[in-house]
């Protein structure tokens, strides 16, 4: 089971996620896109690797913005490295 | 431009769909699936309605729960048909 990381972890792996916030226990960031298709394509490019990695984040879609939220229900809800290794998944789905 | 309906029209209409809430100004529903892919496939389906209504939902999802809310960006967020129209577009699409 993953353990919950400290809050100095989880500010020394923001430094790699662009955009991302820690707050209310969850990471989050919104994303944009120029339209409902690319919000809803981006919404099931990253369906699958939430599949792969058994993990899964709060989805929040309206119209052309994506609020992703990230916390493992497994560990009372607070951010563990399967939060980190899904966001940057996210990331990199996102850029390329 | 789509009216904003009076309460008592969205009462009316709120018979013929079970379920279905109106608070905060929105038309809401959260709709349970088996699992994930499940969620996912619904909110697939009920985009492409999305698109030909040229009406877009919020759309909260957590693992295998998809949350519906209804609105009317274009009437300042409040329920019109539109939103009625898409409730039973949703409807029977969960239904069928």
């Amino acid at each position: 089971m993953a353990e919950p990381l400290s809050t100095d972890e989880i500010d020394q792996q923001l430094n790699e996620l662009p955009g991302w916030e820690y707050k209310d226990d969850k990471l989050t960031k919104e994303f944009s896109f120029d339209n409902f298709r690319d919000a809803m394509s981006f919404i099931t490019r990253l369906s699958y690797e939430a599949e792969e990695q058994v993990h899964h984040p709060e989805i929040f879609n309206v119209y052309n913005t994506v609020e992703i939220s990230l916390s493992t229900h497994d560990a009372g809800g607070k951010v563990t490295e399967k939060d980190i290794a899904l966001a940057k998944t996210i990331e990199s789905l996102h850029n390329n």
